[in-house]
């Protein structure tokens, strides 16, 4: 592979004014007196795609808009056979979001590009960067619209979802914007994932970790999936408190304690062995009809999620959650009654393009970690499209979704760098 | 002491076709169709006490009402200026319970009393068998109102507590019965506790235990007190499930379990030493205005009840609780905050009662064990006022408060029997 050794470093940064000027419009364009609203669909987030096309068009890229009205920016590469690179995120907000969700990684690829552009430089493949519509879900119930009609994926019930402030449906959204409704609506591939060879996302952190650790960069191992069980129940013997000894209760809040406890104790070793899972009861509670500050419970319930990287992880988890349960129910006398497990599929990242991406970072002295995505992104629909996919997350530290997200220039221009580099790499 | 050996044995035995007719009687006079509903003072405790005064008088025994409309059944002894042995138990029963909660300890007593006016033995001391009202809570939301008053322990405000099903006040129903409620209402002593020697109180147990053992008789260590929190409150941080590493969790729910845990191996290891105790969290939840299947969850709650025979126990249980909450604080960044105890006084048993009783039974070969009352019982108020104090449980199948209550009559005729020698000791 080449390293992209042919361009200087660190190109990017002669950038940085453009960087800020590009945050600090988008910013300006869609400020709501406490932080930023980008609607999905709505002129917000049109108003964000012009300011990037302008941007792009400025720098002699050519821009268009795709039958789903995503934005894409286009340079064409030497090998015009070959499959191309995608790059690219979201300009849609939450309602009262920040800056930076979503507009860092289309802000670094038009960045990458224009780079790449005012050098002069023709990558061995064509490069394509995707501002993508709707990837926020505060706003139609459903994520990462954008990307999911690109692949067809969008259902009819999914264009009759209305948006929570217009009460308008998708389907309208879509015609406003002068999309090919009809192609989507009968699930048409607008985008053969084929053609896609790689497909990089920038994005910030949306937790803390790369913060805490003190490293500007993280490369994504995978973006979680899911295994929900909304209630495992935990039923032992409702009893008097007093009357009742220890040696012959079934104490449901007990079992559910050492449950959990169990459960904690697993994931901590998993974490030890290199895996990638997070577990969480997020809700727990006595049944309130029956119980009471002196009666031994007889019913407790709890919430189990485990998220992980990977299938084999997810499954490999849930399997020792059920073992654990069933060794409590015979140590206590108590019985685990789990209801229908919801799986949303991990979306793991390419092997290939994580050693690429580390090996770029270590070749000019980025520090970084891998990390698992929590939160889900446009790049998980791409990976299970099939296509190669890879994410770089720059560190953030007040979280998403809220007006204190913060995310520094200098981190920022590191991420640009290294997903500019990895643009010219050609396998 | 003497151990009663002037008596033949086992005298109680002619009087069981005297107590399967009183238990007949008192089932009779009082069933509802499902159980027994014997209305603390109502006409169907009015009828009970009937029911034991007859019998009493019968047998040459002298009756009388209290001033709070309590039986007493009286057996004078050789030497009128000590100190009398008192015993009893109740007669009201909860809507729907058993004949047996409260009735049999009255029956006990008096068949003690008959087998010893049968035989013409005078004991050394005045015996009185008491058969008080008022004991269960499920009428006027008080229990043990028959003692309470007994020793000028009620208050106006418990006078003005009406029964749940008339809403008339407990004032009303004194009156009814020919009381002295102007005595009661300034907090009279219409019983002197010095003029008591001791409490016997025989009862079933209400608790699984003895059955579970295979033991007819227990020895009441003490009568549980309780400390109770109502709310321990465990405060973490909230935040997303997917974005947030273990690391940097502060998960409420884990830290709970953990609290439970914790105390749950304490609690064992304490009954191991000997300690009598329980702990139990009747009530746990998340907070249902912020809770998540997918959030890392920042608050839960959790009652916490402490039990025990003594009140060093109690204190030092809460103090090791308080503990380990702070271990916890300290080790997983939560804070936890206790609201204001709510503290029950145990009433330890007379340990030299405790020992007569468990000689008088092994004399005669009655295999029997040590444990703790968790329910409460009138013995408590005696106890409290300063009365040597004894109780001794009969085993009992199903419970109390329900009608299944099953008490064998061989088991209550060894109780009876180590009741009688009880009374005859002499120190």
């Amino acid at each position: 592979m080449s390293s992209g050794s042919d361009i200087k470093k660190p190109a990017c940064d002669e950038l940085r004014p453009l960087a800020e000027q590009l945050f600090a419009q988008l910013r300006h364009a869609s400020f709501d007196g406490v932080g930023v609203t980008r609607d999905s669909f709505g002129p917000a987030e049109t108003a964000a795609q012009d300011l990037i096309a302008l941007a792009a068009r400025d720098a002699g890229l050519h821009t268009e808009r795709d039958r789903a009205g995503n934005l894409v920016v286009t340079l064409p590469g030497r090998e015009p056979l070959q499959s191309f690179i995608a790059t690219g995120s979201h300009l849609d907000s939450v309602p009262r979001g920040g800056n930076y969700d979503g507009a860092a990684g289309v802000v670094a690829g038009l960045l990458a590009l224009i780079c790449l552009k005012r050098q002069g430089i023709v990558p061995p493949r064509t490069i394509k960067l995707f501002a993508l519509r709707g990837e926020e879900s505060a706003w139609f119930g459903k994520s990462w619209i954008g990307s999911h009609a690109l692949f067809g994926l969008l259902s009819e019930a999914d264009l009759a979802r209305t948006r929570f402030d217009s009460e308008r449906p998708l389907r309208d959204y879509y015609e406003d914007i002068g999309a090919d409704v009809a192609a989507i609506a009968r699930g048409e591939k607008l985008l053969d994932p084929a053609m896609i060879g790689a497909f990089l996302e920038v994005h910030i952190e949306q937790g803390p970790v790369l913060a805490a650790q003190g490293l500007p960069l993280g490369i994504v191992t995978g973006i979680y999936g899911n295994l929900r069980h909304r209630q495992v129940l935990c039923r032992g013997t409702s009893a008097h408190a007093g009357a009742t000894p220890r040696f012959l209760r079934h104490d449901a809040v007990v079992a559910m304690a050492d449950f959990i406890m169990r459960l904690d104790r697993h994931w901590q070793q998993w974490l030890d062995r290199g895996k990638q899972l997070a577990v969480t009861h997020g809700i727990v509670g006595t049944n309130a009809k029956e119980h009471a500050i002196s009666r031994v419970p007889g019913e407790a319930v709890m919430s189990l999620e485990i998220r992980a990287d990977n299938n084999e992880t997810l499954e490999e988890f849930h399997g020792l959650a059920q073992a654990e349960a069933q060794a409590i129910t015979r140590e206590r006398g108590v019985a685990f009654v789990f209801d229908e497990a919801i799986v949303n599929r991990p979306a793991p990242m390419d092997p290939r393009w994580r050693t690429r991406l580390t090996e770029l970072c270590s070749g000019v002295g980025i520090a970084q970690m891998p990390l698992a995505s929590g939160a889900g992104h446009d790049a998980a629909v791409f990976a299970h499209a099939g296509v190669p996919t890879a994410m770089l997350f720059i560190r953030n530290t007040h979280g998403s979704h809220n007006p204190e997200e913060h995310m520094e220039m200098e981190d920022f221009l590191l991420a640009t760098d290294v997903l500019m580099q990895a643009m010219l790499v050609c396998d």
